[in-house]
């Protein structure tokens, strides 16, 4: 099954890259364009046929290597396949 | 109003960071991770009363800054606000 891990900076942390995505469309004139945060998502082919489990499995890796959890949150969905 | 901004890079491109998580996961012992894709994704607080004229912003936005185009794919959503 298909899943998304979505990784984003906690509240309160420097992010660099949404800052400076911001400020180059406001260069661009996107005065419409107020906050800006850059995270990354992993999409996720798990070989397994229930949420709950590949949800436990996505938790241990999201713990263990996907994202820094000092500075980080993430959250896991699970899309529906079209 | 809350968007996200959703790139992944197209089916087929190349993804050296993917590849290094799914080999990474794989050597930590998850055998049921079978495929990983990594994309960027960047939430964007914007300015705007209606998705229609948002998306209108938003698309121009992408075209000229956020995504490459040649490699990347985007997908623009209106979270729901809790």
């Amino acid at each position: 099954m298909k899943s998304l891990v979505k990784i984003m900076p906690k509240k309160g942390v420097l992010d660099p890259q949404g800052k400076a995505i911001e400020n180059s469309l406001n260069q661009l004139g996107f005065s419409e364009i107020k906050e800006v945060t850059q995270g990354k998502i992993i999409e996720i082919e798990i070989d397994c046929d229930n949420e709950k489990d590949a949800r436990v499995i996505l938790e241990n890796a999201s713990n263990k290597l996907l994202a820094n959890l000092v500075i980080e949150d993430y959250e896991i969905t699970f899309p529906k396949e079209d």
